[in-house]
């Protein structure tokens, strides 16, 4: 593994925290990303950004341009979607975290973004990583799902050696034989890439089983690898979910992960302070 | 999955417990098995099951016949190796735990072992396990490395149906197309398989890894997904074992292992009460 | 490879052929293995020997213990089967290619076989291999749905060191992410065992695909790649057959394959002459 | 697959054909592309244009922007290389197959190709592929290294809707566990996909092996599966190229290919008129 030069734990001697804003990811904090697969509408997203946002959540996810199997399937709102996420955002005191698919949407993604999400399917998409190389906002950088640990972190150097170093990874599961879950979770790459790499790396449960009774158990799991956060989908309305309403949480189901995310936080040496209304029963 | 009849969990309505002796696997308590990949000698053999009593773990493992790919490899010590473990387990008061490769070997482990365990070479190797079905100890069955849930399940249901229905199941990770590790560990499959069966399932993270310094982390986050507990290889010189002694942890490695294990019993709803001599920094 | 050594060209030196009785496996012609998937009955077995004698062809092959994901679906007629076996091959003039699922099945099977086929799941079975090496009858090899090249030629080794040189070696699909067949045939496996060994290659387009209408092009493609023959399931009744009658040829589509696979056996230096009844339309 | 629709059989009923100029990929003539990974300099890419165009080949193909893993490995000469591709097609009298890698990149790509080459790591790329549906060049689409049949098709979909329905697809191997090669070549799909699509597709035995030795057996095979060419890397000197060498023929080596080929045409009730100078064997 030679070529890992920025990513890796060499370079940098120590574990990289990534900042946005008055936020850390990578610290002892771990983070938590939760939010709709798509933006489907301003009443859609408003009662997810206000549900997330009671929980003390300061990370919002949501995607406005979607890449779907089949041409014929909802492609997401584009534009308007990044709009929406931008007003709930404000409303809501939340930092927006959306894909960016191409070369030509980063400059209009750009203006929305906390955070800019590579999803799997753009994971060696070399050009498209050096152009994110160029601009000055974090990459959440979700590992392909053929992507060995060296391709994942050699994705990663493209972008660092552009000139961007804020780069946190995703585990979001591997395709395997076995068609059980969406995905296979391949949580001991989190230990693996902890020790090639200062980089923050964080999970993806719910891309991860595109299962939902498998999401917090997952999120669990994660963390007690070693990850430092997770990201999840959430919905209002999981049945009428315009994608992926199979793998999202319910609203109700999000106290009961932020309680046990707490009590996992404290046996992994991690802090997980949401300020929030939920009734806690640790 | 409609011919999951015995392994589901419509047909027993609980969870169950498999006894071994006076303990019991499958219940609140953890379980930790712990030993060699390999009996090699009688020294090593003492010196490991003795480090292993000292930690208060009631089970080893270790293997006196050893499915070995290549012919030239060392193959275990056979008879002999089984003869050693028996003096071993009743020397320092260990549950054993050792694999049985074939059926003509059935009659002479069963005299020696605990538990049967039956490896990943020979998850559908279903005259065997139809053997397997016939006799009266606990039978450990590992899943293939290219074995589905289904299928895994499905195994267990061969031996049940032949009338053996304390079967252990135990995930020790799936074969895929990256090979930064040994096997990828599928630890979604640990709360998949507690959906549809009753069966304990506990993880073995030294052959799901493959990889010394994974296997503390892995165990963690297997208990944190919900197995019943963690098998894994101990040795008390893994730069001269016969074979497996990468993944092996060091002897003095175990008791920081049981500490972190510990604290994620607690975390996880579980209890996990080694009466050891380990210092606890918990 | 380092321990590739009786099945290397090294050892050897040259192609083997293995005789069966008075024909070769590995020669320059090619064989054609046809027949059920399991034995079903009398009526059965009997229809489909005739045709494919009729059609000229040599080798029949027919489960009687049949290895079967689900301890509820047809086992297969055991020892009846073998003996509907032996009878078909007396009144027909074939030679029998039959699964031996275990160790203590061999000498049942040794009686009634003229090949011995390891199926897939035994592929790592080693005590059962290193018994198959203590016979004097060809075996068979099908590769593991997860085995490497080097652990399938490991495999035949195995057979080998016990004395049995007889080894034929049978690509029969490798277990991967796409579901859009039942496996995925390795067809570049066959010339890369040819540059590695001296035994003889055969593959199965019927277990390789699992569909009807790809058996026959991936059979000319076999050849095309460098194998030594095909083997295939043909049925008098597919659509009733007791398992796999989507992967079974009618009878009547063996004239069409044996008509391209003299074409093929002509383009790729081969014969295949087959003193059949049918009419060819070359 | 109900979303296969302008990819279908149904759709158009017939074989489709794409017109490069006065020639035609589909047809019952087969196609040859060859020429090298990369295009290095004037000096190899001319070495290696005259190679393939006295042979009688028609199409070249050659890499000006290169898809690597690393950011340290030679990323191709861009915008020179196209340019020099230019030249060596005019000089050659050759069709010129070349990647393009971004959204960015198509105007500048579309000025120097016949036909504009999507390769496997942006085959799930869907704004990238919407875009190539606007232009009036042909697309050779490479199966992506972890897509279904049904993605790979639904892909071509993707083009297509947007109005350009010359897509040629390449099968040029699977991401599986068995590294004994690069990937695994997957021919069956060639069939299967015949059934599905009206599409041609060719396959690539450089990229699907990875190793010399194995390019001619494999491309025999997938004719013989049913493909409408090949695509195959050819060097004046593999062993001096700054990419994949290993996987590329000698010069020397494809008279023996072309020979081979047309043999194997006849066996497959294809044609393979190349004009050239090879002395032939057959």
């Amino acid at each position: 593994m030679s070529d890992l030069k920025l990513v890796s734990k060499q370079y940098e001697g120590h574990k990289s925290e990534i900042s946005i804003g008055q936020e850390t990811i990578g610290g002892t904090e771990l983070c938590l990303i939760a939010g709709p697969c798509a933006v489907e509408s301003e009443e859609q997203l408003f009662a997810i950004a206000k549900g997330v946002s009671d929980l003390g959540i300061k990370y919002m996810r949501g995607g406005a341009y979607k890449p779907r199997t089949s041409p014929y399937a909802f492609q997401g709102l584009g534009k308007q979607g990044l709009q929406l996420l931008k007003k709930a955002s404000e409303l809501y005191n939340l930092k927006i975290v959306t894909e960016v698919m191409d070369t030509s949407l980063i400059e209009e993604v750009y203006d929305y973004a906390d955070i800019l999400q590579v999803g799997s399917r753009n994971a060696k998409n070399y050009t498209f990583l050096k152009e994110l190389g160029k601009i000055d906002k974090p990459i959440l950088l979700k590992r392909g799902m053929s992507s060995t640990i060296n391709e994942w972190l050699l994705a990663a150097e493209y972008i660092m050696l552009g000139g961007n170093e804020n780069v946190i990874l995703c585990e979001r599961g591997i395709r395997t034989f076995d068609t059980s879950v969406r995905n296979t979770m391949d949580l001991a790459a989190i230990p693996l890439v902890k020790e090639l790499s200062h980089l923050p790396v964080i999970a993806d449960p719910s891309q991860g089983t595109g299962k939902r009774s498998l999401v917090i158990p997952m999120s669990l799991a994660a963390i007690a690898a070693g990850a430092d956060g997770v990201m999840l989908e959430v919905h209002n309305d999981p049945e009428e979910a315009l994608s992926d309403g199979f793998q999202s949480l319910y609203l109700d189901s999000m106290a009961e992960l932020i309680t046990s995310l707490k009590r996992q936080a404290q046996a992994s040496g991690r802090t997980f302070n949401l300020k929030s209304l939920v009734k806690e029963t640790v």
